[in-house]
């Protein structure tokens, strides 16, 4: 039976940290479908068109892993997709709390659904899509942030600062 | 002398989480005021009056419940409703830090006045009014998260999908 | 109807952030019943008679606190004394994992009797038994720790160092 | 290619919390290695055979399910069993920081062995070997906490009181 | 070596917790720069000139104590200001996730500077400006969390009630 | 004036952990005593004289760096060492709990002493005595858990395995 996984978030932008999960979610599943969430009541730093082109570009030579949108609950998305499995990082307890909610809610909608967890390591485990946004907002080096070919996309308008 | 508690929050909608904590802390004191804090800074899903509404037809039968609005802190609130509780549920650890704050900082404000904890039990402890108005949003299962005889009338624009 | 609280722990040696939780217990309860539990797995500092000495003297003028050793679950002890509840302290978030484990355990095993939590108060919220136990082994000042009546006792062989 | 996972612990004894785990971990590995540490310097409740025996009795019928016991590092026992996977339970934030750094350990001891983590279910969360134990030298009611058929093995020497 | 801090926050307004950190951060510094924060993205209660006011104010007396306005990241302003220390004060577990995550990302940007971090202590502990706002906004008693002068000035409209 | 900072712990043995510690506390302080806690009532793997004399050969360049032993209160050690300070590492949030009920016992034994704190970094935030002396008893490869000299002198015996 082939297993698939929706990884959801709204990479805004995508980090280090999104794609080490994704890299170490391929060993797990078959497939990874990369989940956009698009969320109307909250403003992004990026739209999604740019947001999705970046994943694009980065698994471009990973037929595994396809890029998508969608709005609306996760689990909606996931049997749409037929997937099995949503794939999650954990990086602190914090995190975990807020997780462990949405777990049982989803268990609620969808039992037949089910989130399978990494916890991210420590080169990227410090690492948020806020945390970036403020470094991007201040123009801080984002080396080691976010893949490499971002950066000049990202400070094309003017270079970083205190790098 | 009798015990009497507030139970506040903002109940936007109220969900089984609520209800839980209500039935159990009808064993602990001879009446529990139920307080819906309206804040006038924060965009709510429901109107007070709707909210209370609902309130008002979970506990018609309980006259130990009475059911109020009120701004501003909660412990004038309780002061001008001759409480001397304070009644609020706990889910997780996370939750307990920001009750603890509170909690201290209203000791201090009004020494009299005490905060009583239930810990929530597992078939509500993930239900939070956050979770609940996302399932809202995108129309997904209400059942087992807010009491039964809501549901039809959040959902009498349009059926549930997703159930 | 009389409320009656179990209020169980080692009690090795009491502190003040016991007696807190016990003095703000009886705004609650009609009666609290502090149980002292055995455990004869684990080596305890003081006896279990002079742990009950203690109490003794601290709620003699207390009718409606009673002291009382007792062995095995304490959900079984409860029924035994005809509690409805138990009265637990919590200090911080560690605290409230395992607050929340043995609590849902209690509701698996006895439904009917359920747990109160008050918050421990800034000056009693760091004092455990387990730090005192370590301040007494090496005689430091037990003052704002312990009931002051209980300092010589616990240091009649040899004066407190370090005060 | 065929993924296997290790699911360590001690089952001193097996809970309805493990089993869950398991029988969702069945859902994402072709194969579970059960493996029972022993740990020489820690007294256990039950003696690794009869650990064992529980284990084989509830996965008879699951030819996917393998039980062995082992001692040393998780991660060798993992190699030695062609394991690329372990598999592990998480019930609560503290949970999480211990895992954790067992994790990180684990992945600086053996690279390309990764640790997949499910988050315990409600009816089950609140349950740990070290509470059943609890209940057991008390003679607890142990239904909902242990798999059926145990129940009266553990008692075969007395009946439980208090159920 | 001069060691210098920058204490940054957004003071807004200033607690009794933060002076707390500021006169323990003396005895380990030879300099601190409190550096308001200024954050286009959020509406705060007070101008930044009020808030540097109240500072001026409260340090016109210790002349090792620095108050100064900043936009951007704080380890540029750090190395603006010639500082090799950011101090910070811990007051609770999820505190200290999200200190970490910003430690880490300064190192990562920044690795000459390092954070300090000190545990506030019990009678500030648990004031935070976001509960001294509700606590203004709802004219609540304001002694015990602000320094004294600051309070009639704060209700200079109109008087604390419910004090 | 001189800054003086105790560093307390078991050291056993001492990790990279530590010596990140050790290393960014001597920018911070002109002085510091690694003190190395003797309590008889635990069992520990490697006797006071070679967690000390590990030590020794660590900071045998370091004139800054003292290393010594001690039994009783840390507070009281410090006194006598003629330090104003505590150092110590944060890893997690529950080590944040355990330090900060230490950190309140401390101020309230001695409030001229205070301690301080550092936050681990990723390669060595998650190294702990207790994990590392797990891997030693099992063989496991030791590089980057604990300073490198020290590996041939642990496995002297034997060599260590899956390395």
């Amino acid at each position: 039976m082939e297993r698939t996984a929706i990884f959801p978030g709204s990479f805004d932008p995508i980090t280090l940290g999104h794609v080490e999960i994704i890299r170490r979610g391929l060993l797990l599943f078959d497939r990874i479908v990369v989940g956009i969430g698009i969320n109307t009541q909250k403003v992004s730093m990026y739209p999604a068109a740019q947001r999705a082109a970046w994943l694009h570009t980065l698994f471009t030579n990973e037929p595994r892993v396809q890029v998508e949108t969608f709005q609306g609950l996760t689990v909606h998305f996931a049997r749409q997709q037929g997937a099995q499995f949503l794939l999650r990082g954990l990086r602190a307890a914090p995190d975990f709390e807020y997780e462990k909610n949405i777990d049982l809610l989803n268990q609620h909608l969808a039992e037949n659904i089910q989130t399978v967890y990494l916890i991210s390591s420590p080169p990227t485990a410090h690492i948020s899509s806020t945390l970036v946004r403020e470094v991007i907002r201040f123009h801080g080096n984002l080396q080691g942030l976010v893949p490499d070919f971002m950066i000049p996309e990202i400070y094309a308008d003017s270079p970083a600062s205190g790098a």
